[in-house]
């Protein structure tokens, strides 16, 4: 029987259908391409094929835009937002627009062509956590921005254009919708409970434990109970923060370590999949307070990964719902095998 | 200079910045199938192939389930709802469930292997928008329902895994959540301003022209002021009419030929693109009497037609704002050329 689930959080419904997986596949996707070397703009040596960088991790020293370097952050060549200008807001018509000011940087998150993320080492792995941290803290002092979105593509289906290892982040001088909605979900949930909306689903998942993946001392990896996408996960920090950026060192070779491990299990268990990653954090500033009065208790960061097995199809675009083969107890113990078989 | 633009209906912004149209795009995704006849299970002759019919338009009369048909429509053989049993709604710990009640069916367009929905004959493009319409006039009925969503997925990128010429309907027995932003946005315009949001749209369209791709004496195809996609359009009638299912039989023949128009365009366009096509209408019932006080007055059927040349990204699934390379009125002035050098 399908059956519909609500997510608390933003109110989506999604359908379930486990059917849905029997439905014939005619098309081939492209598998994830190989990377030439000597082609890669984001590989060591070929550090003049990007815009100069703006932060980097060099152990051994050495100058800027160079070899030598463990991460390295440079702007988008074709940034979707530019840094340079004033906000300027203006009526068309009756349409809004605003010049596209922002930033759009891309994360390299390893000088070698061949690695994924999930192959770094982990003291490697903990330095783009510090990489997407410090260049939100820089980015947060500029007062034209509202929001820092931190997102990583893999593989065609997830939209990624360049398969060298990298995340992204893009300043917006806006809040945008999508989470202004999970800020309103998770303050009106605090006001009537006098409880944190995000504790509240950590506790019920450790408590009833079919939905979750795996755990460390910090984060708990479940996938949620109302999933858009088959495999989705999110993971958790057990500790309350509404700032992703103000996540401390230990906690973050935590997320490290819980990430990698998650990583790994979509690579072997799902055939290395396209995926989505996806950092919900509070906004910089806004200037709704109302929003403020009580974030860091209400609101807490976390991140969602979301494999992107099938498309996001006319009924999405239509509905804002989802359809969605997998129920989540179903993916959360065949995700927990892959990791019993390793 | 990027922009961004907020679109007037749903309030989400969307980064514009031609410069990301340089992006390389290492990926060959694979183009749309040939059909198979023998295998297809939606020709005419292979009606064995799909579960019996709930609807078909047979000229020459003859039995269900056989051949002979112009348009037929079928349950979904892999259903993301169910029709049989009763609305059951439940609390899963502090979540909430409820049983996958709706009805999933499959307009099949043609029973020719080989034709798409532009391809066919008005006559015969007017019949497949009346079967939309007696499948949601029957299913209105059906007191669990509150939401009838009519769409087509065509090519890979669009979720298509069928090449065979159809469109989908799913009756929902919930409200989506974004049809609900829709019909406030709507209707906080009308009390504003006492006049119609559509309207007012439609009228600064046809009054600046420099998004409008074509014009018939029902309805006007533009590119929206803040598309989400590249060279997206939307079908907007002339008449008030909240509810697609109360259109008239004219107006049926007009969206016929506008929609057969810009498929047209697109096909010659953009090299046969995937696109969705998702129909935008009032919902069949609510128990939110708010939105019908004023729904005829404040709320206006449309079709939105979504070429998927890009895809749904990380920045996307965390924001819910869209970038998008082109901007509107580039993408109108390529299809209106596409139009003149035909």
């Amino acid at each position: 029987m399908p059956e519909l689930r609500r997510d608390p959080i933003t109110g989506r419904w999604v359908a379930y259908s486990p059917e849905r997986m029997r439905r014939p596949m005619p098309y081939r996707f492209p598998d994830v391409n190989e990377v030439d070397a000597e082609q890669d703009p984001f590989a060591e040596g070929n550090e003049r094929f990007t815009p100069p960088e703006v932060y980097a991790v060099r152990p051994g020293g050495g100058p800027a835009n160079g070899p030598g370097w463990k991460v390295r952050v440079v702007p988008n060549r074709y940034p979707a937002l530019r840094v340079e200008g004033d906000l300027d807001k203006e009526g068309v018509g009756f349409y809004d627009k605003m010049n596209g000011i922002g930033a759009h940087e891309v994360i390299i998150e390893t000088p070698h062509p061949g690695e994924q993320l999930e192959d770094l080492a982990l003291v490697d792995f903990v330095q783009v956590l510090k990489a997407w941290q410090a260049r939100m803290l820089d980015l947060a002092q500029d007062l034209r921005f509202r929001y820092l979105q931190v997102f990583k593509n893999f593989g065609p289906l997830a939209g990624a254009t360049l398969p060298h290892a990298h995340s992204q982040l893009v300043a917006l001088p806006v809040t945008p919708l999508a989470l202004k909605e999970k800020l309103r979900a998770a303050q009106a949930h605090f006001l009537a409970k006098e409880r944190n909306l995000f504790e509240d689903i950590l506790r019920y998942e450790r408590q009833v434990r079919e939905r979750v993946v795996l755990e460390n001392a910090g984060f708990l990896v479940f996938c949620p109970f109302a999933s858009r996408f088959a495999y989705e996960t999110v993971l958790m920090p057990k500790r309350q923060e509404s700032d992703f950026a103000r996540t401390d060192g230990h906690d973050l070779v935590l997320l490290a370590d819980a990430l990698r491990q998650i990583l790994r299990l979509y690579r072997r268990g799902l055939e290395k999949p396209s995926y989505n990653l996806v950092l919900v954090t509070a906004p910089v500033r806004t200037p709704r307070k109302d929003y403020w009065r009580t974030i860091d208790q209400d609101f807490r960061w976390h991140v969602e990964l979301c494999p992107r097995l099938g498309g996001i199809a006319g009924f999405e675009l239509g509905t804002g719902c989802f359809m969605n083969p997998v129920l989540p107890e179903v993916a959360a113990e065949q995700l927990r095998k892959v990791q019993r078989d390793a």
